[in-house]
Order: C-alpha cells, then structure tokens, then sequence
C-alpha cells in the first residue's frame, strides 16, 4: 500500500542512486503509476517535504536535549543532522534549496532559535549562525562520502609542501569525520567570541 | 569544433539544467554524436576533470595573492572560491566527491598548505582545515542559490523565538552572503585559535 511515509523514504532511495527525482522515477521505484501517487501528494514540493520528514524523523532530532550549554546542544544538532545527510548524500542539493514551511522543521528551529537567545547571541545574528552551520553540515555530508584519498597522485618535487601534509592525514574514513569535527569545534569557538561577554 | 575547453564548459551547463551528467545528454548539448566526444576524453573521469579546470581557471586562483597574513589570503581564496561554484551549484555534488588527481589543483592546494605552515599551523592540522572550509564553501553555495526566504510560513504563536529572529533576518539575496562572511570570520577565527601562540 502506497502512504505517505513510504513515498518519502523511495523519494531518497531515488535521489541517493539517481542524483535527481523525478515523478515518473519515484513511481517507478514504488511500482506504481504517476496518477497513483497524485493521490496522495500535489507535486514535487509536498514528495521534498516528506523526504525531510523522513529523514529528520530518522535522527530523533525531536528528543534532543535543549538543556545543555548552547556550544554542547549545537554540536549535538549538528552532529544528528550530519548523520542524517550523509546517510542520503544525494539529497543534499534537493533539500538545500527547499523552502523550510514544514511545522515539524519550524519546531526544531524554534528550539536552535532559544537556544542561542538564551545564550546571549542577538536577534539579528540567529540566522546567519544557523544558515553558515546548515552550510557547513551539507558540505561535510558530501564529504563523508567521498573518497577517503581526496588529492591523490601528487608528485613532492613539484609539491613539497602539500606533500608533507598530505603524510599526516588520515587516508581513511577517518580523514572526513576528523575534518568534521575540527571545522565544527572551530566554527564554535568563533561563534562564542561573537557573545558579548568575549 | 569540439574542444577540452567546450567540453568542459557545456557539462557545466548540464549539470546546472539537469542536475545529473551523462554522457549522452552532454552529447546533445554539444550536437554531436557520443562517439565524438570519446575523441577528446576517455570518459567521465575526464569531463569532470574538465569542469574542474573550467571553474578553476574563471576564478583566477592562479593569480591570487599569499603573500598577505593567512586569513586574508585564505578568506580570498574562500571568497573566489565560493563565487565559481556559486555560479554553477549543479556542479557542486559531483566535484565534491570526485578526487583531485589534476597537476592545477595540485599546484593551488601546495599554495594553500604552503600559506598554513608558515602561518604555524602543524602539518596534521593543514588537510582537516582545508577540508572543513571547502565543506562549508559548498554548502554555501548551494545556500546562494536558494530563495532569499528559507524558512517561511512560521507561526508566531507557536515559534516565538523563531519569529523574532527572523523578522531581523534579510528576506533579500544578502542573506546568504551575510551567512557566509559570519561563517567564515567565525572559522577562521576557531581556526586562529589553534596556533601555537594562542
């Protein structure tokens, strides 16, 4: 039986193996046809919102723990919602481009927005911190799934310098969850100076 | 007449129209037959080697000057950057995930870890820095191509918080421009944070 749910979670099977979603794609993968899905979603903005659903209901981004101190409960969101864009790579560039109208994608940003008021950040600079996280999460996602040798086939005599670091970096998996984390801790440290007391 | 040059520069247009590459629709694109284009690439390595080149080469991060303190040259370089794959988003989930084996890319990155090193930064810390900021540069420019309101449709009664920020948020395309230059001061300023002296 076609829902609602079932279509979402085809609509990122579709995207992850073709790199775009198309209506008559989707029905294809759920073994339908194009008019059977009209019946339960308008058009293409209504399948994008149920494949956020979808994979923001993957991440229990709903049960985080708000409590924390505001650097803590951000990396926790942004570690959650990293997971859940590395897992369906190919629905970064669809997602990141979709209006957020969603009540469900509403409440969590209620909750990020609070966060970093009661913490001190003024109105006017919520957004931007918000938005240049969700820019770094959605490039990272792209990250995770690139090859773990991302600058391959370098020759020292003519690049000794890329070189020499290139010998310490992880040529694993190893190599995007560490650049993660560091960007993630540093992009922190820089929004803290931003507060008032810094 | 078909050339690397023109390859390169009508399979950036495809994947900003489709969203996808293949060779056939390249082909098209080109008004020749596939066939024809296997005289000038081996394969799809190749053209988006080609696209690397052409975006590359528009920015002129050849001519770019290092010999300015670190974060300067590198917000420049994230600067110039941003611009060639904003100017082509569709290219960003199929660079972002192809290895840089090019003798081009080769020479920019040796300029950048050059620049780091001097600057003090330890040679395991150069690739996780680069790679945290080329992550945050293409998701950022996949941002500059989204609608100017991201989040829409809020509630008041429901997302207090939410609503306040946003009503101190640009509704225009300086919203993604603001995003980025806060991102990137505030990484740069994480980053700043792990030399030896600080």
């Amino acid at each position: 039986m076609l829902d609602r749910r079932r279509i979402g979670a085809a609509a990122l099977r579709v995207v992850d193996e073709q790199g775009t979603l198309t209506i008559p794609a989707l029905a294809r993968a759920l073994g339908v046809a194009p008019s059977a899905l009209y019946h339960h979603v308008s058009g293409r903005d209504e399948i994008i919102s149920l494949m956020r659903e979808e994979l923001t209901g993957a991440t229990g981004g709903a049960d985080q723990d708000w409590s924390k101190p505001w650097d803590q409960a951000l990396e926790a969101w942004a570690r959650s919602y990293l997971a859940a864009f590395a897992a369906h790579p190919g629905a970064v560039p669809l997602l990141a481009v979709a209006p957020l109208a969603e009540p469900f994608m509403h409440a969590m940003y209620e909750k990020v927005a609070e966060l970093l008021l009661s913490a001190g950040f003024a109105e006017a600079q919520v957004m931007p911190l918000v938005n240049a996280l969700e820019s770094f999460i959605l490039g990272s996602a792209l990250d995770m799934v690139s090859p773990p040798v991302m600058v391959s086939d370098v020759t020292r005599e003519t690049a000794p310098h890329l070189s020499a670091v290139l010998d310490q970096t992880p040529t694993d998996h190893t190599r995007a969850e560490h650049s993660f984390t560091l960007g993630l801790r540093a992009m922190l440290t820089g929004f803290g100076h931003l507060l008032p007391d810094n």
